[in-house]
């Protein structure tokens, strides 16, 4: 909003052509350069000019506060006027020159020679101090501009500074360099490292993104945004969920894991397109880039089939991409789950990383007859990097190939000669050659193949690619194309067999759709189904999954039958379905992920504000922390003593 | 989007004249009235019409949806158009004609005689079964329109019917009639509840008005959308939060009961504009209208005065504000505490009645010396309403009167004489007159006056005028103003007296800024302190609260100190506060109390999805449930057993 602003004459501070000396380096450049130098004003003095009072800025992020600016966007266009800035001190030398922070960027400020009193206040001002600036925007002399600021091309000359609150002197860490803080630190001090600008960035953007979806999902397509509850009842299997305590004795809400339940209860409620950026619970104990509660952005449709899902998601990602982060294509890349183990070993193939894994069985048991019927062979072809293969590369890739299944077999080798010779104890020289010709390998290549039980065989080598793949890039070869590859992942097996159990399982919710070719296997051969899920992968990474949900009644209860899930414990949505629902399906993409591909992160602690750690502590409160007495009697419980305790531990 | 369409010759399926017997009473008719009637089309023959196959609406909401139109948009537009519409049958008759209803309205549908497939298969279904229907619209006969239908100019000839799901044929309320459903029958199928078409406006109005609110704030003002955790540590004071046990033995988070920390840390973190709309909870047992969980739209802004705060809320309200409810003015009444409780004698006044409660113990003690200095006197008027003022209503009010206070005495009274002549037993002539020219009562008014102690006197009056008017509304009598009135309260006292233990407690919370003009009073006389805090009123319903903070470590330690709060269970707060953190202010919205106003609904239940009981019980899932004896062992608790239950209960 610009404010009618009031033009009058005022007489600038005289300025000598030579103002002293004064810091010269500008902001980004480092602490160890920064030296004094004097300098010379190129600006003719032009005593009497025509300025703007407080001209305020068109910007947003100005209204209601006390600034005229953010500290991130004064330029040369806003030569001579006055300006009021807010923000922290982040760098002052002598009292003459400081540097103003705030979440908009940084702004130079010098302060006149003549002006002893603010030189004297500046002086003793710790970094960190919190205080407002007001004073005229001038050029920088020439040749003194800062291109990589936005604000280098000017500085402002200090008129008065008001100082809003002091700054203990030594900040456990200091904000200029994000890399040096340790991150328990940064997590001890968060309302310190919320300052660094990488995290102000990330913060800022996952607000951009989020906004984006909304304005997509509601303003596009006409979806509902619902919030439903997180205290609700446990849901049978599936992840352990937190209970929450009540005062009716011995009974508990539990903390919902997803608002799987309620959204399918929406669309038999007639919501018909439901969204929501839902918090969610999982009680996981410690697992590495897990927290505790989580964001998704939960979507639910009627009426929908799956292929609708997945071009809506599409869309909307399309809608709410960062132009910074260049261009991606829709339609995403559609792979079944089988071709997706076949060709890539696992179920988020990172397609960034060029070739496959090749299925070698039918070339070697065609010329070869020693290998068991079951066993099968996995290659893949690292090309011309035989150099980085070296024997301690070779001992760890070997390790890790124990560690993913005993039961299959490893061989790296560096390619030299198409004839594979180094092979020659293990096949015969036509296999080496169709080998050889199949994988088009050429001297120089790194050449893996396992052999073993297929799934074990795929699996491990899509771990022993990818590790590699880090090595590789960890030494500076470029293996990844850059950008972004999205691809959806269909087909997912209905079921799968606990091996320690021996009990039917889902392989992803007992809600979902059996694939209507597949029906009549149901329950003659329940491992041959598959069912309308779709699994979207980005870089590699699960980024969503949803699918199109059981609307039958009858269909539900006997695949929970199937499931050995008591029907009981959710009788309600079984008397929904048998209410009218209609058919639907959704999705829901898990945003912390998600925003950390985006901005680049390397923890999705990175893009939440107060994250906790593995442990699930919060480091900066010391939650979770000794429950009260009053508490224990309000809920009626008491904590387990220690013999218990250990009992429980030895369990 | 509207799709290419393909335009062809179709042959119209011929038609008599006379259709023969079909429900002639549109759907917004009562049932008892529906009657079969013979109908003549007034449509001439034209057999061979230029048809559109299936033409997408422009509708958002039909993306990737598998319907041409929903069953609230067809019109006398759409003539000859074919169409395939989704959603639940929610009535039909001999299976000749049917309603069909969604999310967005209702279309009538009508077989023709010839199809007896249809109207077989049609005839069978319960009500609230769902299905989709592919048809021909048609305007309906001359004179059959229905003006209040959306859809009633037209119906839908059918030409196929597919079934989705069956129903139950006894549904535990019918979905024609909300008001008839009981409200715990409600919550026990809200699945079914949600189809009402009252809930899903206030469900879709919550969804708009909170959308608008982030286009305000995001795309006007700057703010940041940042999520904080709802799993943190108790903190010290305020409401009873829920906890949450963690494997770490004896160790607990509690939910939030408002992110109020976190958004100050944010401040400290140079977040600057702040706003989230938060997940918060409160456990505090059975409180009519109160949830266990609750969403409140959550800001704070750094470098902010108190005006800034408001006159964002102000525009943000105006931002966000549906036209259908009529125009609102800002800026909004600003009343102080104290004119708040001197003119109407509570906090959140009802600016909808017309008048105020009147201070007349200047008048009385003027002319009378016989009462107590401590005395004071409120009178309130209702013009010419003395027929209401019968027996039982004054038992009631007197009832009324004792609860609030044992200390006050009432006198009710219908004026007839401008001498107030029934006075006469408690004062003088010269008092009555007095009294009755600065009331300026007529006859046929009611007059109440209450004396007693000051806060007790003002309290009691203004409940008697609340339920006053509530009683003479019920009678059929308008007192409020039409519309929304809006009203600040400012200047509260910062601490008051907690008249059971004697401790200084805070108005609002520990963390607002004293008043500057009175900070010389806080050490000395604390009680005389007014707060930078501010109360949004809507139409006498306390919808949002917020207060400048303090940002100084010194003297929030200082304010905790006085109020006795142990300054270690927030040292992460007071050590921010000495690490730069700026001065900022905020707000928090109570968004189910604004929502439930904004639908004029009589309950926040009826603006949540799937509300609890007031006993925080989920009456369609059961929760909350009996814990798990897994879950008891993963978390190392017990319950009391049954005679510490007992002990518990009788403290």
């Amino acid at each position: 909003m610009l404010k009618s602003v009031r033009l009058f004459k005022v007489k600038f501070p005289s300025q000598s052509n030579e103002r002293g000396h004064r810091v010269l380096r500008s902001a980004s450049t480092s602490l160890k350069e920064w030296h004094v130098q004097k300098l010379y004003h190129s600006q003719t003095a032009t005593n009497s000019v025509e300025l703007k009072e407080h001209p305020v800025s068109t910007k947003p992020v100005n209204k209601f506060i006390d600034r005229t600016h953010t500290c991130g966007e004064l330029t040369s266009e806003n030569q001579n006027q006055k300006v009021k800035l807010c923000g922290w001190l982040e760098f002052q030398r002598m009292g003459k020159f400081g540097i103003l922070r705030d979440s908009y960027g940084s702004t130079q400020c010098i302060v006149d020679d003549k002006d002893s009193d603010t030189t004297e206040k500046l002086k003793k001002l710790p970094f960190e101090t919190v205080l407002s600036i007001e004073g005229t925007v001038i050029l920088r002399p020439e040749g003194q501009s800062n291109p990589k600021m936005k604000t280098g091309d000017i500085e402002v000359l200090v008129e008065s500074i008001e100082i809003f609150n002091s700054t203990k002197p030594q900040l456990p860490f200091y904000i200029r360099n994000h890399n040096v803080a340790k991150e328990a630190l940064q997590m001890q001090y968060r309302y310190l490292s919320l300052r660094f600008p990488e995290i102000q960035k990330n913060l800022r953007l996952r607000s951009w993104v989020t906004m984006k979806m909304r304005e997509y999902l509601i303003n596009k397509c006409g979806f509902v945004d619902v919030a439903t509850p997180t205290l609700f009842r446990k849901t049978p299997g599936g992840a352990q969920e937190f209970i929450v305590p009540t005062q009716h004795i011995g009974k508990c809400y539990s903390l919902v894991q997803s608002p799987q339940q309620f959204k399918q209860l929406l669309m038999v409620g007639g919501i018909d397109k439901y969204f929501q950026i839902a918090q969610c619970y999982r009680d996981e104990g410690a697992r590495n880039d897990r927290q505790p509660e989580f964001t998704q952005l939960d979507i639910e449709m009627s009426f929908v089939s799956r292929e609708g899902v997945m071009n809506m998601v599409e869309e909307l990602i399309l809608n709410s991409w960062p132009d910074s982060l260049g261009a991606i294509k829709t339609p995403f890349h559609r792979i079944t789950y089988e071709e997706a183990m076949e060709n890539y070993g696992c179920d988020c193939p990172d397609l960034r990383i060029p070739g496959k894994i090749s299925n070698v069985s039918k070339i070697i048991k065609e010329t070869e007859n020693k290998f068991d019927e079951s066993c099968e062979f996995y290659a893949t072809v690292f090309e011309n990097k035989q150099q980085f293969l070296t024997k301690s590369v070779k001992e760890m890739l070997s390790k890790l190939s124990k560690q993913m299944s005993d039961d299959v077999k490893l061989i790296q080798m560096k390619v030299s000669g198409k004839d594979l010779a180094e092979l020659q104890k293990l096949f015969t020289e036509s296999t080496r050659t169709s080998l050889s010709n199949s994988l088009n390998v050429k001297e120089n290549d790194v050449l893996f193949i396992i052999y073993g039980p297929k799934s074990d065989a795929r699996r491990t080598l899509a771990k022993l690619r990818l590790e590699f793949t880090n090595f590789l890039e960890s030494k500076g070869e470029k293996i990844r194309s850059p950008g972004y590859k999205f691809a959806w992942i269909v087909d997912f097996p209905l079921f799968e067999i606990n091996k320690d159990t021996n009990i039917l399982e889902t392989t992803h919710h007992p809600f979902t759709h059996p694939h209507p070719d597949d029906m009549k296997h149901l329950f003659t051969n329940p491992l041959q189904v598959r069912g309308l899920q779709y699994d979207l992968v980005l870089n590699g990474s699960e980024v969503g999954g949803g699918s199109i949900r059981i609307h039958q009644k009858s269909l539900q209860e006997k695949v929970l039958n199937m499931l050995k899930i008591d029907p009981t414990e959710m009788y309600y949505l079984l008397e929904a379905l048998g209410s009218g629902a209609p058919p639907h399906g959704g999705i829901a993409l898990g945003l912390d992920r998600y925003i950390s591909l985006l901005c680049g992160a390397t923890s999705i602690r990175d893009v939440i504000a107060f994250p906790k750690t593995m442990e699930g502590k919060d480091l900066m409160s010391g939650a979770p922390t000794l429950i009260s007495k009053e508490d224990k009697e309000l809920y009626h419980i008491s904590i387990s003593n220690d013999s218990e305790k250990k009992e429980n531990e030895n369990k």
